[in-house]
């Protein structure tokens, strides 16, 4: 079961001269995702919890690219919740897309992100544990262990 | 020793408002030292071989960050050649930065690219093996194997 | 009355060090609200008419600021048809927001597009007069003539 | 006499289906080109000045375009200072690239900026005359006026 499922639809200015979207695109989808997952916990990705500025920033990414998506297709963004640490949540992130009636895999991502207050624009970032607030919810929804 | 190297100036518009270079940056970075490497070859990353589109899709991507980049610093981009196999080449990326008088490192990526013909604005792309006359260029600057 | 409305909601990735977002999003925003103003319609600004490539390339963009927008506010963006010639659309966008309860101005923009066909990927286009199948589309919700 | 020239090479990253440059980019070149011009003159467009950030967001940009750009052509970009008023300067950029053996117009644009300080993480800017130290050096390259 995904925690979260979204679309996007494919933008003109995502596209490139190989007529398909320019893969750092999936990239900005992934991160998207994960903060309409946010809200839709009631949730931000940039939260001030006890006067500070608390976010998570990128430690690792990655992606492969199974098909090409072309202008104006629809991509659906299952988003799982792979593993929590003390400050990090890593995600996964299967892309789909309907060919012939029915969902093939577009691409397949990684991203681990890490809590942080920060200060802007000075741009220190300091890792804590992630609030209870955010923990409590998150939890719940993690995937559960292969055994 | 790199298989090349460049520099990259933050811009404005890659920040974001964490006060930091937005991740997703760093992935049209690599493909643009990968481009930049290719023009000092006499190459293109997009060549007409034989009367066909040739192109370079990503088949797999992913970076992790370090250390943040801000606004106007200059990163120092060190491609290196990994693999080469008859139809993919994979590339390790490594940004740095100058910190107190020392290169620090920022990022690491690797990209794994396929050549393809293709034919837009159809997006159809079929895998073929690297031209002998691109191979031929790239191989001498292929990584020795660690034994 | 606007020929059509939507919204939308700042990404992440679309603010800059300023905590706002970055003007040129303003510029992606109005295209792609004239995109998903052509679906509404049944049309696609990139189109097979009659075995050709239709496009919609821009002559004249302009945007005008008013107020920042930031971080997971929603903007709405009405849109204008000003004027049709036998070969260009020129539209009128309108951003607002909710402040204290009333919508108040963000931005207003303007584009000159103009009606071509074209062969990718030689970028090679030619002007052509609206098709009669888009036209008679866009006529009726032109805004009527200020006298 | 443009009071600073600059090119640019097109990235892939910057086309798109239509194969050719994405116009929304013509925007971050320009900003990208006001940035270059005001680190020639040893300024920055985001300085502490009398502990304050003093920044240059937009007020008004446009664009017209003459020809596409392709992947890997270079543009020559001219800046011009057209207007400088107690809190705002305006510049036009004149796009050109190589066809044939001699320079032919792509696109041209204007920017007005208004200094402000801001402080972010809040968005909250507030217009201030342009500091002298910034002033004195960009009078001296302002466009003459026609007679």
């Amino acid at each position: 079961m995904p925690a979260f499922t979204t679309t996007r639809q494919v933008e003109f200015s995502e596209t490139d001269m190989a007529g398909i979207v320019h893969f750092s695109n999936f990239y900005r989808w992934m991160e998207n995702a994960e903060h309409e997952f946010f809200r839709s916990l009631g949730l931000s990705i940039h939260m001030k919890i006890d006067g500070q500025d608390v976010g998570w920033p990128r430690l690792d990414t990655s992606c492969t690219f199974k098909r090409p998506l072309k202008f104006e297709e629809i991509t659906t963004i299952h988003i799982f919740i792979e593993t929590i640490t003390p400050k990090t949540v890593t995600y996964r992130f299967e892309f789909t897309k309907e060919e012939n009636g029915e969902q093939v895999r577009v691409a397949k991502g990684r991203m681990t992100t890490v809590c942080v207050t920060f200060a802007p624009p000075s741009g220190k970032l300091t890792a804590i544990p992630i609030p209870p607030q955010i923990l409590e919810k998150l939890e719940p929804l993690k995937e559960p262990e292969a055994s």
